[in-house]
């Protein structure tokens, strides 16, 4: 019985023991690739390829993006929005986004807060997102997109 | 050495399963909870109590609440931006959340949707909400708010 009971303690240390430098280093792994769907996000829209854009989020109806039009449902909703909100490449000027904050909420879940800026010849525009990322076999992936317009200061 | 591998296979088996019924009452319990943390805000509200609303957010330093006004940062700022925002009971007016949808991230986070209204006699406003909720020893508590409004129907 001794050696069975030896034999669990181990397993069970084994199993729920992880080195704080692992975990650490995947944290850092997240944050990286998360990073890299956003910078590809950018690159995307600044080259006025909106579907290219959409791949980071969630392919899924189950996707959600709430801002001032309420909520919107579903990668073709959100992929919809996008093609009417922004025609063209004068509406969707160059894209910028900054200040990110990645905050873990799990092993397959993070949230990500930042700044967003279109420089464009007929007006700028920007605000702040929330985002919600979650991890898929294909990589992470935005499940909801809260995104806000700054008011301008009066 | 069989009769140890058996007492792992049995240990692991154990940390492993969770019955699916107890899962999915463990989930019935925390949308039950984040609704009641939700009710309550509602209640102080309408009764022009700020300062009981925000005990339903974290009371942390890191709390943070992204709106049309930027990242606003910590309870003690999200309390001075309520107080500001919403100075007496007219611009309080009466809140109602509606149209709920609590999403669990993780055995301690949830992606919690929803849509706000205040019916008020110099004009109602109303939009829609991104919360984060997490777990803590107190409860269910919000640690991130991204709340907009709904723009005018053209």
């Amino acid at each position: 019985m001794r050696l069975t009971f030896l034999a669990f303690s181990i397993a069970a240390v084994a199993i729920f023991w992880v080195a704080p430098a692992e975990l650490a280093a995947a944290r850092t792994d997240t944050a990286s690739e998360i990073r890299i769907v956003l910078q590809s996000q950018q690159g995307a829209w600044n080259r006025g390829d909106i579907p290219t854009f959409l791949e980071g989020y969630w392919k899924s109806p189950e996707l959600t993006f709430s801002g001032s039009g309420g909520i919107v449902r579903g990668y073709d909703g959100v992929l919809d929005r996008y093609l009417k909100s922004y025609p063209n490449r004068q509406a969707m000027g160059e894209l910028q986004f900054s200040g990110l904050e990645i905050r873990m909420e799990g092993p397959d879940a993070a949230l990500v807060l930042g700044k967003w800026h279109l420089k464009r010849s007929n007006g700028d525009v920007g605000g702040v997102f929330t985002l919600v990322f979650e991890r898929f076999t294909v990589g992470w992936r935005i499940i909801h997109d809260h995104t806000s317009a700054q008011k301008e200061a009066p």
